[in-house]
């Protein structure tokens, strides 16, 4: 997929896998990021520091992330030097060696990860939030793993991870810039072609994930005591899916109730009653499940009146929904910051990328723009009683 | 300082005042960034909702943040809503009421703040350093205060702040984008025309902080002692000024010894010994002083190795200087990521603030990369002989 932006020197380009933690039974787990780690570490032409060396030698912004449902591996480089780029992340994608010896040293450097990630109260609060909300499930474990499953994960298993999900049919390749189509599918026809990588002339793409309807949440409490200044707390319930029409009400509803500085929760929360600095409501959705909520990080003197003023926003938001002049301003936060993401094309390689790897329709500006005009008062408040009256989960991090 | 930008659709304004932590006394330790948030509470003409909703109702990214040595609030909006964007801050600016009750609910907000900060061992180990490293004098302060200090400023003290420090010959006005120079400095001639803000016809900009020689540092270890997963260390010395014409070999360095995943620092500490996740160098510059160091975090057992790597690197970057090979791709890193860098609005618009702020010449692209070229390898084998053998800081946070 490619999108070609007018008056940019730049190219960003993205390797969608399809796999992520999700995919992992319990003794995987972690499996899908550490994988992500070991693609960086060399293959039959170059080493870790010929792969790292190539894209700092030209500025390159060069990365990676594992999500729940798919991987990326990604790099914004100036248009004269995306050849470069997608011949490194060919090579990395279809021709890594794994190791032994780099799987232990990552191990290592993983090990370290996950305890960055537990001195950080909101990584804390979120993964205690989600192994709470989606118990029982793939969707319930940390996307690192935890120190337990990377000590016991064996070189093998991530080996055999790798070969029988880094497929073509799992890949969708994105990129936004300064570039021609058939110029950008020559490269990388060219880059993933080792190994016999394509030699499969009749190989679609995986079906998508699909549920006749969405997953159901665990409602209930989670507390974990922690030694912090701050208690942080994550209440929510049940979402919608990706492909949910009603998705882009739900951005207006999310944006109207805790999405800037001028919406219901930072005006009742932070500015009118100072409980709080930083207070938001956020939407995420899977391809057959998904969470609304909200998170909030406070002074322990102040949790209880912060989750009442939560609540009853809810209940205010369920009763009467957003006023005409909320909903405007709703609809125009998220237009205006629709078009301004354009300009960036690592925000447009993104888009791309998750569109066609989920195989979703990729709206025009246009199209999105009519979405979002067509919204109503009624659909909103519909949409607030159907979904904030679902049963809550809540997880709290904080002092005893 | 505007500058035209081809080809996007977006403007980005900052107005920078030149007043910072560093400008406080003990007593008003926390007043520059407590003022920063009461600027967004409410003038005669607009309530705090009012400001924010004005924004958000166009999907503009605004916000402001409180630095060493200025104060910045920044929007960045479609071109059309230039004019409203300009008239928001120079109201912010110029005639915000700073309310009695005001106060009082935000002071709750930033203590919260605080207490979030205090959280985050990133945070606490750079604030244990700069309090270390600049001892006894006001850079070595938080900029957002300590909550005593906090708990202690008044109204008065900080509405008398505000009208002393926030006068025109202390403000620079940037825009980048889809702008005409003419038109944006009519806008903010009538948006910073209230109370008589641009009476005085003859003032001049405040004269920059300079000093005849950089500011010294304290050596010497400071611990503290939390109950994180984590040791975080900061290792450092003293540096350069901002105006030091060895700034460009400087970033050259920085970039190959720490600034990337090919850089000695990743690859000894990461990629070779798996010793920590994160591990980066950084220099930092006032007018009058700076720093470079070290920032890593590690698993307590691995700290000391950490630190034992990360010294006989700093002596090898001394005695043997970089490579021909990493003096080339530190250029390179330091050009591309220049050329990619200018197709943010936004970082075009910081660039032309910072540098009219501190009264500096603004290169052009193509001598910054004129400067670039010039550096040799003497030139950043002394500067690292120079730089790294300065007496060190040393910060540790981490479990005792």
């Amino acid at each position: 997929m490619t999108e070609h932006v007018p008056g940019v020197r730049s190219a960003a380009i993205g390797v969608f896998v399809g796999v992520g933690s999700r995919d992992e039974t319990p003794a995987l787990n972690g499996a899908s990021h550490f994988l992500e780690h070991l693609l960086f570490k060399g293959t039959p032409t170059r080493t870790a520091m010929e792969i790292s060396s190539a894209l700092d030698a030209v500025g390159g912004e060069f990365n990676a992330y594992t999500a729940r449902e798919y991987t990326c591996y990604h790099a914004r480089v100036l248009d004269q030097d995306l050849p470069m780029a997608v011949d490194v992340l060919g090579d990395m994608l279809t021709a890594s060696l794994i190791t032994p010896e780099d799987v232990e040293a990552e191990r290592e450097v993983i090990l370290d990860e996950i305890a960055m990630h537990d001195d950080d109260p909101d990584d804390v609060v979120h993964n205690l939030f989600a192994a709470k909300a989606w118990g029982g499930t793939s969707l319930a474990r940390p996307i690192a793993g935890t120190a337990e499953s990377i000590r016991a994960l064996t070189r093998p298993q991530i080996n055999r991870y790798y070969k029988t999900r880094y497929t073509a049919p799992a890949m969708t390749v994105a990129v936004a810039g300064n570039i021609v189509h058939r110029d950008v599918v020559r490269l990388v026809r060219k880059a993933f072609s080792r190994n016999h990588f394509l030699a499969d002339h009749d190989a679609r793409p995986l079906p998508p994930r699909l549920a006749e309807k969405p997953r159901p949440t665990k409602p209930g409490e989670e507390h974990t005591s922690r030694p912090f200044e701050q208690v942080n707390l994550v209440l929510g319930m049940r979402g919608m899916t990706r492909s949910d029409p009603r998705r882009y009400a739900l951005g207006v509803l999310n944006a109207a109730f805790g999405g800037g500085s001028s919406s219901r929760l930072f005006q009742e929360v932070r500015e009118k009653r100072g409980l709080a600095y930083s207070v938001y409501s956020f939407a995420t959705s899977y391809s057959d499940a998904g969470m609304v909520g909200v998170a909030v990080g406070s002074l322990p003197s102040k949790a209880e009146e912060v989750l009442d003023v939560v609540r009853s926003e809810l209940t205010r938001m369920v009763e009467s929904g957003l006023t005409a002049e909320e909903l405007e301003r709703g609809r125009g936060q998220m237009r205006g910051g629709m078009v301004l993401s354009l300009e960036d094309t690592g925000s447009r390689m993104t888009r791309l990328g998750e569109v066609e790897l989920f195989q979703e329709r990729l709206l025009s500006l246009d199209e999105v723009l009519g979405r979002l005009d067509e919204i109503t008062l009624d659909d909103v408040q519909s949409l607030a009683s159907d979904l904030f009256k679902r049963p809550e989960t809540l997880a709290v991090v904080g002092p005893a």
